[in-house]
């Protein structure tokens, strides 16, 4: 899984060596990612002190997004435009795997009226890639590129699950856990023991860990040769769906749906 | 509306004077945007042939989207990682369009059983922003990020008509309109009567122009300032709902629900 440590030694040696690293391109991309929903419209000095770097650098960074249509300023202010969608369709036309499982997610959610998503790991993170969302006003919905951290979400714990036990152990040794809602669990051996139970069961079953108000199970995606590359869940209102029910109907329902999906992720 | 005019004259002269655009970072987002359905992996040098670049540039961008966690390898071939929706969620969670407009498409689309959309436009075609689809297996869906020309969609001709008498002269000028199905209109004068009639009636009805099988209606969304920044449809299969029922139904019901997001809109 080598998208999952771009610290790893060998690309440590590359950017100490230098001579391959663009400080211009991370910069960049360091612009675009420093906006957000409370940094909507930036200037120039807004955003050179958000990403921590000079003035100098940062203008000519953001001139060249304006220039490529990434950016559009109105006087001084700075936003991002659309464009950037093209980076997205760029990664989720060139995975198979959102193309594979949005069709399951949008059908699985139809099918059990609640929310069905896919997930995979960046870092010790997960992110959303496909999402189905039940017919109801009251479903429950994340979005695609929702993060959510490995060690609290049913999603996520799935993913932790898949990893040799020297990488998981390598995980656990930094984690810093942190409290999301009065439910997460923090204590690292009860953290490792829910890990080792998903391996054990074949799925995550976490209640409200993650966010208040949502249940999630999820179980893995294996691709043709065995290798986990997702998670997929099923997310309710805890007062809609007891445990019991989902570990007796979705849980099943999510391995067939799964296993069936299998052949075409290549 | 800059966003909508990167090569214009002001910007051209700054690429011109050349001291403020960075060619790292533009390499950089053209090695991003080459990967897609047909080049799900690259080797470096099918990326230096699709970008159109040397090797030795291409590698240094390559190496670093790598380091960055952008991009992975497996031995000699090169992918995309699902980080890349890092900077889709900067632009989608900075921008209040989506935000504000998915969960009206996903409400809309529930309550008409059909898919519902919001694009904006780019340059000379439009981009899907957000969108709610059908609770039916048959239903018309367009993902997110998805393109269509501004000139044959019903989300595009209500953009085309946003647009000053100028602008809407300078687009027709330079379109170069291309068939898409059999029912696509072609002639220039037949595309501008199409858009000045959006402009009076207030939404545009296109009947599989831009694909196959989609019927859409759209209106424009205006903001709290009175610019129009985006088009809302619904889409249908043709034999679904008669083009009759989605002027007498649709169009009302759009309208309705672009003015009461119109001072949500800052």
């Amino acid at each position: 899984m080598s998208r999952l440590r771009p610290q790893d030694a060998e690309t440590r040696a590359q950017r100490a060596n230098g001579a391959d690293f663009s400080e211009a391109l991370a910069r960049g991309l360091r612009v675009i990612a420093a906006f957000d929903e409370q940094q909507r419209r930036m200037t120039l000095s807004d955003i050179a002190r958000v990403i921590d770097l000079p003035r100098a650098t940062t203008r000519r960074a953001l001139t060249t997004l304006v220039e490529l249509g990434y950016v559009e300023n109105e006087g001084r202010l700075f936003r991002l435009t659309p464009r950037i969608l093209k980076l997205a369709i760029a990664y989720l036309s060139s995975d198979p795997v959102p193309g594979v499982l949005q069709p399951a997610c949008e059908r699985i959610s139809r099918e059990v009226g609640a929310s069905c998503s896919v997930a995979v790991r960046d870092g010790d993170e997960c992110v959303m890639i496909a999402r189905g969302t039940a017919a109801r006003p009251a479903s429950v919905g994340l979005s695609i590129g929702f993060r959510l951290p490995l060690f609290c979400s049913a999603l996520g714990r799935v993913l932790a699950g898949a990893m040799p036990d020297p990488e998981l152990d390598a995980f656990l040794a930094r984690l810093k856990p942190v409290r999301f809602t009065r439910q997460t669990v923090i204590s690292k051996p009860e953290i490792r023991r829910q890990i080792l139970d998903v391996r054990r069961k074949g799925y995550a079953l976490v209640d409200q860990e993650a966010e208040a108000g949502i249940r999630s199970l999820a179980v893995p995606v294996v691709r043709f040769d065995g290798k986990v590359v997702a998670s997929l869940n099923i997310g309710v209102q805890p007062d809609q769906v007891p445990s019991k029910t989902m570990i007796a109907e979705y849980a099943p329902l999510l391995m067939k749906e799964a296993a069936a999906l299998r052949e075409r992720l290549v």
